[in-house]
Protein backbone atom coordinates (compact mmCIF):
# COMPACT_ATOMS: atom_id res chain seq x y z
CA UNK A 1 0.00 0.00 0.00
CA UNK A 2 1.82 3.15 -0.89
CA UNK A 3 1.59 5.96 2.08
CA UNK A 4 -0.92 9.01 0.80
CA UNK A 5 1.37 11.81 -1.23
CA UNK A 6 0.43 15.70 -0.43
CA UNK A 7 -0.69 17.17 -3.64
CA UNK A 8 1.45 19.82 -3.81
CA UNK A 9 4.48 17.67 -3.72
CA UNK A 10 2.26 15.22 -6.90
CA UNK A 11 2.47 18.68 -8.92
CA UNK A 12 5.83 19.29 -8.54
CA UNK A 13 6.95 15.67 -9.39
CA UNK A 14 6.62 15.86 -13.23
CA UNK A 15 9.32 18.75 -13.06
CA UNK A 16 11.41 16.69 -11.36
CA UNK A 17 10.94 13.88 -13.74
CA UNK A 18 11.55 16.32 -16.94
CA UNK A 19 14.48 16.97 -15.36
CA UNK A 20 16.15 13.25 -14.90
CA UNK A 21 14.91 12.40 -18.30
CA UNK A 22 17.22 15.29 -19.61
CA UNK A 23 19.81 13.97 -17.85
CA UNK A 24 19.55 10.41 -18.34
CA UNK A 25 19.57 11.89 -22.10
CA UNK A 26 22.90 13.35 -21.45
CA UNK A 27 23.88 10.16 -20.25
CA UNK A 28 24.16 11.51 -16.64
CA UNK A 29 24.06 8.17 -14.00
CA UNK A 30 23.67 11.21 -10.62
CA UNK A 31 22.01 14.08 -10.05
CA UNK A 32 22.04 16.40 -7.06
CA UNK A 33 19.04 17.74 -5.04
CA UNK A 34 20.80 20.92 -5.21
CA UNK A 35 20.88 20.92 -9.03
CA UNK A 36 16.93 20.04 -8.79
CA UNK A 37 16.34 22.51 -6.67
CA UNK A 38 18.14 25.86 -8.34
CA UNK A 39 16.39 24.77 -11.76
CA UNK A 40 13.50 24.32 -10.02
CA UNK A 41 13.39 27.66 -7.81
CA UNK A 42 13.14 25.43 -5.15
CA UNK A 43 14.19 25.28 -1.61
CA UNK A 44 17.01 21.85 -1.38
CA UNK A 45 14.85 21.05 1.96
CA UNK A 46 11.40 21.15 -0.40
CA UNK A 47 13.49 18.97 -3.16
CA UNK A 48 14.74 16.19 -0.52
CA UNK A 49 11.20 16.37 1.32
CA UNK A 50 9.38 15.77 -1.85
CA UNK A 51 12.01 13.19 -3.15
CA UNK A 52 11.81 11.02 0.11
CA UNK A 53 8.48 10.10 -0.68
CA UNK A 54 9.24 7.87 -3.90
CA UNK A 55 12.32 5.69 -1.65
CA UNK A 56 14.86 6.62 -3.45
CA UNK A 57 17.31 7.36 -0.86
CA UNK A 58 19.86 10.22 -2.69
CA UNK A 59 23.81 9.12 -1.29
CA UNK A 60 25.83 12.38 0.14
CA UNK A 61 28.31 13.74 -2.43
CA UNK A 62 26.91 11.23 -5.23
CA UNK A 63 23.09 12.67 -5.34
CA UNK A 64 20.94 10.24 -6.69
CA UNK A 65 20.78 7.54 -8.99
CA UNK A 66 18.53 9.11 -12.07
CA UNK A 67 17.63 6.18 -13.58
CA UNK A 68 16.20 4.59 -10.79
CA UNK A 69 14.72 7.89 -9.60
CA UNK A 70 12.53 8.29 -12.97
CA UNK A 71 11.67 4.86 -12.65
CA UNK A 72 10.16 5.55 -9.25
CA UNK A 73 8.90 8.57 -9.77
CA UNK A 74 7.00 6.89 -13.50
CA UNK A 75 5.40 4.17 -10.87
CA UNK A 76 4.17 6.78 -8.55
CA UNK A 77 2.62 8.91 -11.36
CA UNK A 78 1.31 5.71 -13.28
CA UNK A 79 3.30 7.32 -16.04
CA UNK A 80 5.31 3.94 -16.37
CA UNK A 81 3.03 3.25 -19.48
CA UNK A 82 0.84 5.24 -21.65
CA UNK A 83 -2.62 4.95 -20.72
CA UNK A 84 -5.25 5.58 -23.00
CA UNK A 85 -7.86 8.10 -22.60
CA UNK A 86 -11.03 9.48 -24.62
CA UNK A 87 -11.98 12.98 -25.16
CA UNK A 88 -15.68 14.09 -25.23
CA UNK A 89 -16.68 16.91 -26.98
CA UNK A 90 -14.98 17.15 -30.24
CA UNK A 91 -15.23 21.23 -30.57
CA UNK A 92 -12.29 23.53 -30.38
CA UNK A 93 -10.35 23.04 -27.32
CA UNK A 94 -11.00 19.11 -28.23
CA UNK A 95 -9.78 19.07 -31.40
CA UNK A 96 -7.12 21.23 -30.28
CA UNK A 97 -5.90 18.84 -27.54
CA UNK A 98 -6.43 15.68 -29.79
CA UNK A 99 -3.71 17.38 -31.86
CA UNK A 100 -1.44 17.87 -28.63
CA UNK A 101 0.98 14.97 -28.63
CA UNK A 102 2.91 16.32 -25.65
CA UNK A 103 0.51 14.53 -23.44
CA UNK A 104 2.23 10.99 -24.45
CA UNK A 105 5.44 12.17 -22.50
CA UNK A 106 3.11 12.20 -19.45
CA UNK A 107 1.61 9.13 -20.37
CA UNK A 108 -1.70 10.09 -21.57
CA UNK A 109 -2.75 9.32 -25.46
CA UNK A 110 -5.92 10.02 -26.78
CA UNK A 111 -7.06 7.45 -29.04
CA UNK A 112 -10.45 8.97 -29.91
CA UNK A 113 -13.69 11.65 -29.70
CA UNK A 114 -16.82 11.61 -28.56
CA UNK A 115 -19.25 13.90 -29.65
CA UNK A 116 -23.35 14.22 -30.55
CA UNK A 117 -23.34 16.45 -33.73
CA UNK A 118 -23.94 14.42 -36.96
CA UNK A 119 -21.35 16.56 -38.97
CA UNK A 120 -18.47 15.48 -36.49
CA UNK A 121 -19.56 11.74 -36.09
CA UNK A 122 -17.45 9.36 -38.36
CA UNK A 123 -14.52 12.21 -39.19
CA UNK A 124 -10.99 11.56 -37.85
CA UNK A 125 -8.87 14.29 -36.49
CA UNK A 126 -5.39 14.51 -36.17
CA UNK A 127 -5.68 10.67 -36.99
CA UNK A 128 -8.33 10.19 -33.77
CA UNK A 129 -11.57 9.07 -35.06
CA UNK A 130 -14.90 10.62 -33.22
CA UNK A 131 -17.74 8.37 -32.46
CA UNK A 132 -21.35 8.95 -31.04
CA UNK A 133 -21.82 9.59 -27.69
CA UNK A 134 -23.82 6.50 -28.02
CA UNK A 135 -20.74 4.34 -28.07
CA UNK A 136 -19.10 5.29 -25.37
CA UNK A 137 -20.58 2.56 -23.22
CA UNK A 138 -19.56 -0.31 -25.65
CA UNK A 139 -15.83 1.04 -26.74
CA UNK A 140 -15.28 1.69 -22.38
CA UNK A 141 -16.04 -2.03 -21.88
CA UNK A 142 -14.09 -3.34 -25.13
CA UNK A 143 -10.85 -1.24 -24.81
CA UNK A 144 -10.65 -0.91 -20.78
CA UNK A 145 -10.11 2.61 -21.00
CA UNK A 146 -11.39 4.22 -17.82
CA UNK A 147 -9.62 7.95 -18.29
CA UNK A 148 -11.81 11.16 -20.27
CA UNK A 149 -10.86 14.37 -21.30
CA UNK A 150 -14.25 16.73 -21.28
CA UNK A 151 -14.34 19.56 -23.62
CA UNK A 152 -18.45 19.96 -24.24
CA UNK A 153 -19.92 23.24 -23.57
CA UNK A 154 -19.88 24.21 -19.85
CA UNK A 155 -23.80 23.66 -19.98
CA UNK A 156 -23.66 20.20 -21.46
CA UNK A 157 -20.64 19.25 -19.12
CA UNK A 158 -23.02 17.86 -15.94
CA UNK A 159 -25.24 15.93 -17.90
CA UNK A 160 -22.29 14.65 -20.31
CA UNK A 161 -20.32 14.01 -17.01
CA UNK A 162 -23.17 11.19 -15.90
CA UNK A 163 -23.10 9.43 -19.15
CA UNK A 164 -19.75 9.15 -19.05
CA UNK A 165 -19.53 7.64 -15.54
CA UNK A 166 -22.73 5.59 -16.25
CA UNK A 167 -20.47 4.48 -18.51
CA UNK A 168 -17.94 3.17 -16.77
CA UNK A 169 -15.21 6.16 -16.85
CA UNK A 170 -13.65 6.53 -13.42
CA UNK A 171 -11.13 9.50 -14.31
CA UNK A 172 -12.42 12.73 -15.78
CA UNK A 173 -9.74 15.80 -17.44
CA UNK A 174 -12.30 18.48 -16.82
CA UNK A 175 -11.25 21.32 -19.04
CA UNK A 176 -14.95 22.88 -18.81
CA UNK A 177 -15.61 26.24 -16.23
CA UNK A 178 -18.21 23.52 -14.46
CA UNK A 179 -17.86 22.83 -11.46
CA UNK A 180 -18.92 18.20 -11.69
CA UNK A 181 -21.39 16.64 -8.78
CA UNK A 182 -19.92 13.08 -9.15
CA UNK A 183 -19.81 9.86 -6.77
CA UNK A 184 -16.69 9.81 -4.41
CA UNK A 185 -15.52 7.01 -6.34
CA UNK A 186 -14.95 8.89 -9.81
CA UNK A 187 -11.72 11.14 -9.59
CA UNK A 188 -12.22 14.62 -11.22
CA UNK A 189 -9.46 17.17 -12.01
CA UNK A 190 -9.96 20.37 -13.24
CA UNK A 191 -8.18 22.68 -15.74
CA UNK A 192 -9.98 26.10 -15.54
CA UNK A 193 -8.38 28.34 -18.40
CA UNK A 194 -11.41 31.11 -17.96
CA UNK A 195 -10.34 31.20 -14.36
CA UNK A 196 -6.85 31.51 -15.18
CA UNK A 197 -6.94 33.63 -17.85
CA UNK A 198 -9.30 35.86 -15.47
CA UNK A 199 -6.71 36.21 -12.90
CA UNK A 200 -4.38 37.30 -15.30
CA UNK A 201 -6.43 39.94 -17.07
CA UNK A 202 -7.66 41.70 -14.04
CA UNK A 203 -4.22 41.78 -12.24
CA UNK A 204 -3.08 43.18 -15.39
CA UNK A 205 -5.82 45.66 -15.68
CA UNK A 206 -5.48 46.64 -12.05
CA UNK A 207 -1.91 47.55 -12.95
CA UNK A 208 -2.25 49.90 -16.07
CA UNK A 209 -5.30 51.75 -14.11
CA UNK A 210 -2.21 52.50 -11.45
CA UNK A 211 -0.61 53.46 -14.20
CA UNK A 212 -2.65 55.68 -16.25
CA UNK B 1 -8.98 52.88 -7.42
CA UNK B 2 -10.50 49.48 -7.77
CA UNK B 3 -10.52 47.22 -4.18
CA UNK B 4 -8.48 44.49 -4.23
CA UNK B 5 -10.52 41.40 -5.68
CA UNK B 6 -9.77 37.73 -3.71
CA UNK B 7 -8.02 35.63 -6.41
CA UNK B 8 -11.04 32.58 -5.81
CA UNK B 9 -13.90 35.60 -6.48
CA UNK B 10 -11.90 36.24 -9.30
CA UNK B 11 -11.54 32.77 -10.55
CA UNK B 12 -15.61 32.67 -10.08
CA UNK B 13 -16.38 35.69 -12.24
CA UNK B 14 -16.26 33.63 -15.36
CA UNK B 15 -18.62 30.95 -14.46
CA UNK B 16 -21.09 33.90 -13.19
CA UNK B 17 -20.32 35.92 -16.66
CA UNK B 18 -20.92 32.73 -18.15
CA UNK B 19 -24.60 32.32 -17.15
CA UNK B 20 -25.42 35.79 -17.15
CA UNK B 21 -24.31 35.86 -21.16
CA UNK B 22 -26.93 32.99 -21.37
CA UNK B 23 -29.48 35.13 -19.84
CA UNK B 24 -29.00 37.66 -21.91
CA UNK B 25 -29.36 35.60 -24.81
CA UNK B 26 -32.46 34.36 -23.42
CA UNK B 27 -33.69 37.88 -23.61
CA UNK B 28 -33.42 37.81 -19.56
CA UNK B 29 -33.42 41.25 -17.76
CA UNK B 30 -33.04 39.88 -14.30
CA UNK B 31 -31.62 36.85 -12.43
CA UNK B 32 -31.18 35.65 -8.99
CA UNK B 33 -28.59 34.86 -6.59
CA UNK B 34 -29.96 31.42 -5.82
CA UNK B 35 -30.06 30.08 -9.42
CA UNK B 36 -26.52 31.40 -10.07
CA UNK B 37 -25.64 29.45 -6.81
CA UNK B 38 -27.43 26.41 -7.62
CA UNK B 39 -26.12 26.11 -11.25
CA UNK B 40 -22.53 26.92 -9.98
CA UNK B 41 -23.09 24.33 -7.13
CA UNK B 42 -22.08 27.18 -5.00
CA UNK B 43 -23.38 28.50 -1.37
CA UNK B 44 -25.76 31.13 -2.02
CA UNK B 45 -24.14 33.21 0.21
CA UNK B 46 -20.62 32.88 -1.60
CA UNK B 47 -22.41 34.45 -4.45
CA UNK B 48 -23.57 37.05 -2.85
CA UNK B 49 -20.34 37.93 -1.57
CA UNK B 50 -18.87 37.70 -4.98
CA UNK B 51 -21.19 39.87 -6.48
CA UNK B 52 -21.22 42.34 -4.26
CA UNK B 53 -17.78 43.01 -5.11
CA UNK B 54 -18.82 44.09 -9.12
CA UNK B 55 -20.35 47.19 -7.04
CA UNK B 56 -24.30 46.10 -8.94
CA UNK B 57 -26.88 45.44 -6.16
CA UNK B 58 -29.56 42.58 -6.08
CA UNK B 59 -33.30 43.80 -5.53
CA UNK B 60 -35.03 41.17 -3.46
CA UNK B 61 -37.44 39.11 -5.53
CA UNK B 62 -36.11 40.39 -8.82
CA UNK B 63 -32.47 39.52 -8.27
CA UNK B 64 -29.43 41.19 -10.46
CA UNK B 65 -30.12 43.39 -13.62
CA UNK B 66 -28.19 41.18 -15.89
CA UNK B 67 -27.12 43.49 -18.40
CA UNK B 68 -25.86 45.81 -15.80
CA UNK B 69 -23.91 42.80 -14.31
CA UNK B 70 -22.35 41.63 -16.78
CA UNK B 71 -20.94 45.02 -17.88
CA UNK B 72 -19.52 45.10 -13.88
CA UNK B 73 -17.85 41.81 -13.99
CA UNK B 74 -16.13 42.35 -18.07
CA UNK B 75 -14.45 45.74 -16.92
CA UNK B 76 -13.47 44.24 -13.35
CA UNK B 77 -11.78 41.46 -15.62
CA UNK B 78 -10.92 44.03 -18.52
CA UNK B 79 -12.68 41.62 -20.92
CA UNK B 80 -15.11 45.00 -22.09
CA UNK B 81 -12.75 44.73 -25.50
CA UNK B 82 -10.58 41.98 -26.72
CA UNK B 83 -6.86 42.31 -25.95
CA UNK B 84 -4.30 41.05 -28.15
CA UNK B 85 -1.37 38.47 -27.16
CA UNK B 86 1.08 36.84 -28.69
CA UNK B 87 2.37 33.37 -28.58
CA UNK B 88 6.17 32.65 -27.97
CA UNK B 89 6.81 28.90 -29.11
CA UNK B 90 5.18 27.43 -31.70
CA UNK B 91 5.62 23.45 -31.09
CA UNK B 92 2.61 21.14 -30.77
CA UNK B 93 0.59 23.03 -27.93
CA UNK B 94 1.44 26.51 -29.26
CA UNK B 95 -0.14 25.11 -32.91
CA UNK B 96 -3.01 23.74 -30.55
CA UNK B 97 -3.71 27.40 -28.92
CA UNK B 98 -2.97 29.15 -31.85
CA UNK B 99 -5.91 27.22 -33.89
CA UNK B 100 -8.43 27.31 -30.12
CA UNK B 101 -10.72 30.95 -31.13
CA UNK B 102 -12.49 30.05 -27.18
CA UNK B 103 -10.51 32.57 -25.87
CA UNK B 104 -12.05 35.41 -27.90
CA UNK B 105 -15.41 35.18 -25.00
CA UNK B 106 -12.63 35.80 -22.58
CA UNK B 107 -11.35 38.82 -24.40
CA UNK B 108 -8.12 37.46 -25.53
CA UNK B 109 -7.05 37.35 -29.48
CA UNK B 110 -4.01 35.65 -29.99
CA UNK B 111 -2.24 37.68 -32.97
CA UNK B 112 1.06 36.04 -33.81
CA UNK B 113 3.25 33.34 -32.63
CA UNK B 114 7.08 34.14 -32.40
CA UNK B 115 9.84 31.54 -32.78
CA UNK B 116 13.33 30.55 -32.94
CA UNK B 117 12.87 27.80 -35.46
CA UNK B 118 13.60 28.73 -39.21
CA UNK B 119 11.39 26.10 -40.77
CA UNK B 120 8.70 27.75 -38.56
CA UNK B 121 8.71 31.58 -39.25
CA UNK B 122 6.75 33.61 -42.21
CA UNK B 123 4.75 30.34 -41.64
CA UNK B 124 1.09 30.44 -40.44
CA UNK B 125 -1.06 28.34 -38.38
CA UNK B 126 -4.46 28.69 -38.05
CA UNK B 127 -4.26 32.58 -39.65
CA UNK B 128 -1.37 33.68 -37.34
CA UNK B 129 1.87 34.33 -39.06
CA UNK B 130 5.39 33.41 -36.87
CA UNK B 131 7.38 35.63 -36.71
CA UNK B 132 11.56 35.52 -35.10
CA UNK B 133 11.91 36.18 -32.15
CA UNK B 134 14.23 39.45 -32.98
CA UNK B 135 10.96 40.86 -34.31
CA UNK B 136 9.43 40.51 -31.05
CA UNK B 137 10.52 44.16 -29.38
CA UNK B 138 9.06 46.01 -32.29
CA UNK B 139 6.29 44.38 -32.55
CA UNK B 140 5.37 44.51 -29.20
CA UNK B 141 5.90 48.41 -29.52
CA UNK B 142 4.35 48.94 -32.99
CA UNK B 143 1.12 46.88 -31.78
CA UNK B 144 0.82 48.03 -27.85
CA UNK B 145 0.73 44.58 -26.86
CA UNK B 146 1.40 43.40 -23.76
CA UNK B 147 0.84 39.79 -23.12
CA UNK B 148 2.52 36.97 -24.13
CA UNK B 149 1.35 32.84 -23.96
CA UNK B 150 4.51 31.37 -23.03
CA UNK B 151 4.55 27.78 -24.81
CA UNK B 152 8.35 26.98 -25.09
CA UNK B 153 9.78 23.93 -23.85
CA UNK B 154 10.43 23.82 -20.06
CA UNK B 155 14.22 24.19 -20.65
CA UNK B 156 13.97 27.52 -22.49
CA UNK B 157 11.49 29.63 -20.58
CA UNK B 158 13.38 31.33 -18.09
CA UNK B 159 15.77 32.61 -21.25
CA UNK B 160 12.47 33.26 -23.55
CA UNK B 161 11.08 35.24 -20.15
CA UNK B 162 13.53 37.26 -19.70
CA UNK B 163 13.44 38.16 -23.66
CA UNK B 164 9.50 38.75 -23.45
CA UNK B 165 9.85 40.98 -20.06
CA UNK B 166 13.03 42.86 -21.74
CA UNK B 167 10.86 43.43 -25.07
CA UNK B 168 7.95 44.81 -22.87
CA UNK B 169 5.77 42.40 -21.88
CA UNK B 170 4.42 42.69 -18.55
CA UNK B 171 1.78 39.75 -18.95
CA UNK B 172 2.73 36.01 -19.11
CA UNK B 173 -0.01 33.23 -19.25
CA UNK B 174 2.85 30.41 -18.87
CA UNK B 175 1.93 27.32 -19.86
CA UNK B 176 5.47 25.43 -19.30
CA UNK B 177 5.92 23.45 -16.50
CA UNK B 178 8.88 26.14 -15.37
CA UNK B 179 8.54 28.44 -12.16
CA UNK B 180 9.50 31.79 -13.65
CA UNK B 181 11.51 34.45 -11.86
CA UNK B 182 10.64 37.59 -13.21
CA UNK B 183 10.48 41.54 -11.57
CA UNK B 184 7.65 42.32 -9.29
CA UNK B 185 5.92 44.56 -12.34
CA UNK B 186 5.52 41.69 -14.29
CA UNK B 187 2.30 39.23 -13.91
CA UNK B 188 2.60 35.70 -14.40
CA UNK B 189 -0.30 33.20 -14.41
CA UNK B 190 0.34 29.16 -14.69
CA UNK B 191 -1.48 26.21 -16.35
CA UNK B 192 0.54 23.68 -15.53
CA UNK B 193 -1.17 20.79 -17.89
CA UNK B 194 1.93 18.06 -16.55
CA UNK B 195 1.07 19.27 -13.04
CA UNK B 196 -3.02 18.65 -13.24
CA UNK B 197 -2.67 15.57 -15.31
CA UNK B 198 -0.32 14.43 -11.94
CA UNK B 199 -2.84 14.60 -10.00
CA UNK B 200 -5.45 12.58 -12.04
CA UNK B 201 -2.92 9.91 -12.70
CA UNK B 202 -1.80 9.36 -9.10
CA UNK B 203 -5.22 9.20 -7.52
CA UNK B 204 -6.38 6.78 -10.02
CA UNK B 205 -3.25 5.23 -9.74
CA UNK B 206 -3.65 4.90 -5.70
CA UNK B 207 -7.71 4.30 -6.85
CA UNK B 208 -6.71 1.00 -9.07
CA UNK B 209 -4.08 -0.46 -6.25
CA UNK B 210 -6.83 -0.64 -3.92
CA UNK B 211 -9.48 -2.55 -6.25
CA UNK B 212 -6.91 -4.84 -7.00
Amino acid sequence: MQPRIPVPTIRRLPGYLRLLREAAASRMDFISGTYLANELNLEPIQVRKDLAITGVAGKPRTGFAVRELINAIESLLGWSNTHDAFLAGVGSLGIALMGYGGFREYGLEIVAGFDIDKNKIGKTFHGKKVFAMEKLADLVQRLGICTCILTVPASAAQAVTDRLIAAGIIGIWNFTPAKLQTPDNVIVEKVDLAASLAVLSSKLQARQAKLI
